[in-house]
Order: C-alpha cells, then structure tokens, then sequence
C-alpha cells in the first residue's frame, strides 16, 4: 500500500496529466491550467480575499511565459505554494 | 471538502513537521531524514535496486550541507523526486 508521501507525489502527477486534454499530454495551455486551478485549489482559493489570485498565481506557473506550463514548471510551483501556506502554519506554530 | 491536490499540499506539510522530533520543529536531522524516507518512501524504495539510493537522495536533500533539512529543502526535492517518476510515466506513456 503506498504511503501518504507517494499518494501526494502520484496525485500531482496524475491531475497535471488528467487537465491535459488539448494537444499533446505533456504541456497544458492557459485555459486548462485556469480550470486546473480552480478545481484543484477549490478550498485554498476560497479562503483567499484576493480576486486576482488566479491570474497571479498562473503567471507565476509559467515560468518561461510561452503561454503553457510543462510537468516541472507545475511542480516546482506546487512546492513554492506549500512553502507559503507552511509559513503560515509555522506562524500558527509560534503563537501556541 | 479538500481536493487531492490540497490533501496532496497538507501530506506533504504534516510529514515534514511530525518528523521534527528532536529540537526545533523547522528542521529535521540527518537521523529523523533517514527515518522519513524510509517510513514514507517505503513502496517507491522497494522497487529500486541501488542499495545507496536513501543516502543519495539524504544528500541531495541537504542542498546547503549543514546536514539538517528545512521545509523549503524538503518541499523542492520531493518535486524534484515526483518529476523523475513523472520522466518515467511520460516514457510509458509513449510506448502506448
């Protein structure tokens, strides 16, 4: 049975190829990439006050700004979003 | 209810912080490093023939060889490990 680390490692590797739809199965275009987001990040995004988070955070995800984002832009950007959100657990951490 | 990849961003915070045993819990040791991979890459290690791969992969963690991990450490090579095995799904997928 594979451990909690694995599941996490298999599901960002399977939702990046699952919002693939158009074109090839390697790259996702702005409009997946927005739909990924606001599926993916449902809660996270709904505790924010920032409108234009989305946006933010897709220009973030493309890092070499040609309009897609690859499997290692993705992922690398998933764990700079961790970082944040750790930041602020530790925040939490601190206060206790 | 969370999304997969939220439970997938929360997996990797909680495995991270319940590793911190012994002094701060920023940081894990060399010894609670150890223990993390093997408790949390049991499955992924079990298909591997390299017998060094969990001290490989302990010093690639370390980037700043201070012999202890932080949260950023952590995060980026867990990325760095998920894109490997997605280099190997893609590879499959091209067989198909």
């Amino acid at each position: 049975m594979p451990t909690q680390l694995e599941i996490a490692m298999d599901a960002m590797t399977r939702i990046f190829h699952y919002s693939c739809k158009e074109g090839d199965r390697l790259k996702i275009n702005n409009g997946e990439l927005k739909m990924l987001l606001q599926r993916h990040l449902t809660e996270f995004l709904s505790c924010q006050k920032d409108p234009e988070l989305v946006d933010k955070i897709m220009q973030d995800l493309d890092a070499n700004k040609d309009y897609e984002v690859d499997f290692n832009e993705f992922v690398v950007r998933v764990a700079a979003l961790t970082v944040a959100c750790n930041d602020y657990f530790v925040e939490q951490l601190k206060k206790k």
